[in-house]
């Protein structure tokens, strides 16, 4: 049969997943049960981790046996992992599903393989039903899933000739308002935010994502801190909406790799020069958002410090993907050249 | 009489004027001389420095006694100095001219009076005359007359993070071909470039304006080197087309004048991060050339220094004037805020 048979079906699946919660370990997921004759006679989507998958959720709407010989088209390939639920793919053959319709390969460790189970299991398989749209729609998951860490976005704001500061470390204000309420997005885009306890200590940040009357915005993005020294019990970051996420350590893949598993799938650093300069030498940035203000400061307060680069041939080359004027500032949005993942564009 | 009825007449003043050399220490000046009846009866230009002046000029084409009660439409307020030639204020008094329409007043500290001049000798003024136009197309020389320097351009190719090197001086390449054109129209269109004897000693630069296949453009702009250190024999500048000028001081505001009063009016400057912080430090920059590459390098090679920005209030605001993308590189010109004058736009 063919796969865009089954793209009206798929379409709804998709609309269901985006009920979900857009954070999480968990991605967002839609199922809709289709009869023999390929009318629609359930409906399931994911709520969150610890809740039913979609397709286990789709097919508890049916009285037993109903499922029988039931094509269930999912926007993700069903799991093949107990977790706090069992494996979706168990669910679907248990259910009797003659074949199930899925659009993207699940890439997680854990979960993947429900596809060759359900194969193995006699159950006919279609992938890639509405594959660019899905994939688009799970990007921030789907990256997380197969590298083991969020997407990681790091910003700095700098004068023309790369100062966050003057001499004597003062900032306010390098950049105008309009690129200061961007920042204020883009946290709030974020799952996350990550600072060093450097940075926790020089300058008591909030990191709260506000309006330009100073309101807090809906979403708030998670404070991390990384780092070996103490948090003071006074810091802003403890009166942030959202719980504090504190990593001891200075292995920034491990701590990546930690809010990843805490279903971090998207995290803006706003750290100072040590971890921005940590983070680009470890090869674990994969978007810069550089705010350029229209001045010069010159002196020791460089964005960034060593980056391991010798010699003009270990250059960092990037790819801009966009230039933006900002009232009087600059935008520049760039990725590491030949990036292939391109969640969020 | 109105302004408005010579604006014909200075136009072709004007055209005449553009005969005239774009280099040098005197401006392009042109004349017409006009009978009472407002006929043309003859015209002139200036053809450089120790040539007569374009008044001069124009009434050396009429016999004796047939400028008496002429007009004289002139782009540039005639001089009131004896130099190479007398001033011209005098001839055209001793001519028995009835009347002088200027485009523009000369700020020269030696030239300017003419106007005054002529008015105490009796004769009728008009000055203002296609005022904007005679500006425009004498704005490196205005300029120049007018801060006793000439139109500094300081020009730096730079990664995001600020760097023209990496950290063992390995700069090539840091921007792209495209980029690399454009300063090479830059120093064409520009009468001298300047570096610090540091950048001759440790880059040996040709400072040549070539095309893209290695070949000589039309303009040289005449090399520059500012500085204590002794240029050696073999350095590369010493083959260039234009004679070297070598300025053995320090003293930048001075070395800035001495080439204004060579003649040079618009100058780009490619020296090093000392040369470049010096001048921005004394305020001697009117133009930024900011080539930036997208990448990052990190390290000790910044493009400026010490700026004498202790505190964030000191910071040197600029104006963006334009933001392009010359292949994969940026390149940003702006100037300092609230710089007045405005050749070259």
């Amino acid at each position: 049969m063919d796969a865009t048979t089954f793209e009206p079906a798929m379409r709804r699946a998709l609309e269901l997943a985006a009920r979900g919660p857009a954070q999480g370990v968990n991605p967002r997921v839609g199922c809709v049960i289709l009869s023999p004759a390929g009318e629609i006679i359930a409906e399931g989507w994911h709520r969150g981790a610890g809740t039913a998958h979609a397709e286990v959720d789709a097919l508890a709407q049916l009285p037993n046996g109903a499922s029988r010989g039931a094509t269930a088209v999912v926007t993700l390939e069903p799991c093949n992992h107990t977790g706090r639920t069992g494996p979706c793919s168990e669910a679907l053959i248990s259910a009797g599903v003659a074949r199930v319709v899925f659009g993207t390969d699940d890439p997680g460790a854990r979960s993947r393989g429900g596809a060759d189970r359900l194969r193995a299991a006699g159950v006919e398989l279609i992938g890639g039903v509405l594959h660019e749209e899905i994939e688009g729609f799970l990007a921030d998951w789907l990256f997380a899933e197969r590298h083991l860490r969020p997407f990681t976005t790091l910003k700095w704001a700098a004068s023309l000739d790369g100062r966050t500061a003057a001499a004597d470390g003062s900032s306010r204000w390098i950049t105008g308002p309009v690129a200061r309420e961007r920042v204020h997005e883009q946290r709030a885009a974020a799952d996350a935010i990550l600072v060093g306890t450097g940075t926790v200590l020089a300058d008591d940040p909030s990191l709260t994502a506000r309006c330009a009357d100073g309101a807090l915005r809906e979403h708030q993005p998670v404070p991390v801190v990384v780092g070996l020294r103490e948090i003071p019990d006074e810091a802003a970051l403890r009166r942030h909406p959202q719980s504090l996420i504190a990593l001891r350590t200075r292995e920034l893949g491990e701590a990546l790799h930690e809010l990843q598993q805490r279903g971090i799938r998207s995290l803006y650093v706003e750290g100072g020069p040590t971890l921005a300069s940590a983070l680009v030498a470890a090869g674990l940035v994969d978007e810069y958002a550089i705010f350029l203000a229209p001045t010069l400061i010159g002196g020791p307060r460089t964005a960034t410090l060593d980056l391991g680069v010798g010699s003009i041939d270990e250059q960092r080359r990037l790819e801009l993907r966009s230039v933006e004027r900002l009232g009087d500032d600059l935008l520049i949005t760039a990725r590491p050249v030949g990036h292939a993942d391109e969640p969020g564009t």
